[in-house]
């Protein structure tokens, strides 16, 4: 028996309450019980996000929320701010040069939390800047920004806030409407408990302000036939309605457990993961590590795929290592979204008799208690 | 009891099977099985198709493969002629309008087929036309148009054939590369027996030579790019492979059955449901009915609400009404992908006896008996 245990930063794994409502029979997407589900989709949504903005839903991966964001925001010609910490905020830079905006690239150490003051001297320099592009959490080096605190700098500018909250958002602490993120995206295979294929954007007024004053190139991404339709709890086009069902299961499971225990847990699988992997001798990769995964640096004299290996070979753990400039160099862990203190130490005990195999030196039970220690103490 | 019965023109019923592998623990959507059943999806989409094209697939609604091929293929300013004959054909020229290019439209009375000889008179007329758009089934009026006569005349230009596919694909005879097909759009809730959330587009040498030559406006839908990722069985963003798997569970299913024995079926199908309608005194609502549904216009003084509702609330029969300028004018029942003729007999016995309790004169047995003679005849 191998017993599968996706510990990857998205997907994450999905309840079997969430699967088995995927699963039933078909209804109409224009019916009134579907309907009846977005209602709850779209009040479950604005409580994880902490937000009375408005919810858009998207059949798309989160890409296509954050496609949408740029292409409805800011026009061609105008200027943006780019965070660019990791392969995904890079990715806002790409968006912005598709779509003829100039982006105003603030480049961040891959692994270090972007600074709000270089972002305020950047607004200061760039008055004319039309919105700025952040991450919650970069999914490519496991650093979490600190995304209150530039939420400040960008709110007294005329710029908007728009966060990518892909595999930050119910794995760490995000308050929308109170940190002034003016768009924030979303997708649904990381900490919200579902399979890939639904994205989610919420919208400010200011954010809106900007998406009215001009003729977005767009059509499946237009944020102001997604509004029209929304205001009747629909889509402009065929939703993934099978999906949307699931999530609302999914999300009546984060409101009886509260958000803010939600974050709570994730804080201290977080930290007793980091304990666990610093007490094997490893070194973290960030700096300010994002709290839905733990990115560890490979040690010397080892191949990540041999750990990588050893570990979904051994006990069906499923990792994931380094993209674009880091391949090779990290592993990635998630623990976000359905999975608690003990799926980590089990992890971590997990990496331990494969780091030993691999003859690495390895006290057993090292990382465990260490972990241990840490979730005893919070 | 109130037993479901979807008899919309999409979504269509899924069968038990396919939601329940959509429904299995998730896993990475980089991992060899992963490929492995991409590798598969991909073979039975060409097969379904009836193509040796390059298969690509998204993340989205079908809509998301209308708009794909129109910011791929036709850059701004140039010109491109489009079989506007129905809501969802109409949609190609708002595509169009969004991102620049000049729409020659062909208005076609909605209901009947489009005329091959106007699309090739047109050709002549504007012979930098860079892409014709048409239909194979319009869910709007329940149309079928003749795509293989169209694709015989488009071939001879320079242009390239756009076809929506989205509701005929898997209901009708659609033969890609024999009928000159060079960028086939579908959706996975139509015939293929799927939940929404999936688009699939089939691209001819042709239509990449189009799409080669310039940069796109786009990135979710940027073709280049999803062409490189799909060499490695791949998406260039998340994919739904959920979704994917489930469709790897549905294609094994049309092609035990066989793609001829698949269109004969929803032939039957489509005959028999005709023949029903028409023993009823009702009105065919097209000239050329699309084989995956029956469109017919309300009787006069009964409201398709009511109809629709007594289907609905007696027999759990759900069908739809009609769009824009046919609303309240038509009801159109889906037969499409996993259904069989019994259904359909079904079906015509429920709205026998809802229209006589509208106060319709119904001959009770009369729509079945037409079906069944129509079944026994072929």
């Amino acid at each position: 028996m191998k017993k599968p245990r996706l510990m990857t930063p998205g997907p994450s794994p999905v309840p079997a309450d969430v699967l088995l409502e995927i699963a039933k029979p078909l209804i109409h997407h224009r019916s009134p019980e579907a309907v009846a589900i977005v209602v709850e989709v779209v009040a479950g949504l604005k409580y994880v996000f902490q937000t009375r903005n408005e919810i858009l839903i998207l059949a798309s991966s989160g890409t296509g929320s954050m496609e949408a964001a740029v292409v409805n925001t800011v026009p061609a010609g105008s200027k943006a701010i780019v965070l660019d910490a990791g392969w995904f905020s890079s990715r806002w830079g790409v968006l912005c040069k598709t779509f003829g905006v100039e982006p105003i690239v603030i480049p961040t150490e891959w692994g270090q939390p972007v600074d709000p003051e270089r972002v305020a001297a950047a607004l200061r320099e760039h008055p004319d800047t039309e919105a700025v592009f952040g991450t919650l959490s970069e999914t490519s080096t496991g650093t979490g920004h600190p995304v209150e605190a530039i939420g400040r700098v960008v709110a007294s500018s005329s710029a908007i806030f728009v966060v990518d909250g892909i595999s930050g958002v119910g794995a760490m602490e995000c308050r929308t409407d109170d940190w002034g993120v003016d768009v924030l995206c979303v997708g649904s295979q990381k900490a919200l408990m579902m399979p890939p294929g639904l994205a989610f954007l919420a919208v400010s007024p200011k954010a809106w302000a900007k998406i009215d004053a001009f003729d977005s190139p767009s059509y499946y991404f237009n944020l102001k036939l997604a509004r029209k339709s929304m205001k009747d709890f629909a889509t402009p086009f065929t939703p993934a309605h099978t999906l949307i069902a699931g999530l609302k299961v999914a999300l009546d499971q984060v409101q009886a457990e509260g958000i803010e225990a939600v974050w709570e847990r994730h804080r201290r699988m977080s930290l007793a993961c980091q304990a666990g992997v610093l007490a094997l001798g490893l070194e973290l990769f960030s700096s300010r590590p994002a709290e839905g995964m733990t990115v560890f640096r490979v040690p010397d004299g080892l191949k990540d795929s041999a750990i990588r290996a050893g570990l979904s070979d051994r006990f069906g753990i499923t990792t994931i290592g380094g993209q674009d400039r880091l391949k090779g160099q990290i592993i990635r862990v998630g623990h976000m979204g359905y999975m608690d203190e003990i799926d980590v130490v089990a992890g971590l005990a997990g990496l331990e008799m494969v780091l030993n195999d691999l003859g690495y030196p390895v006290e057993p039970g090292s990382a465990v208690a260490a972990a241990q220690r840490v979730l005893m103490s919070l």
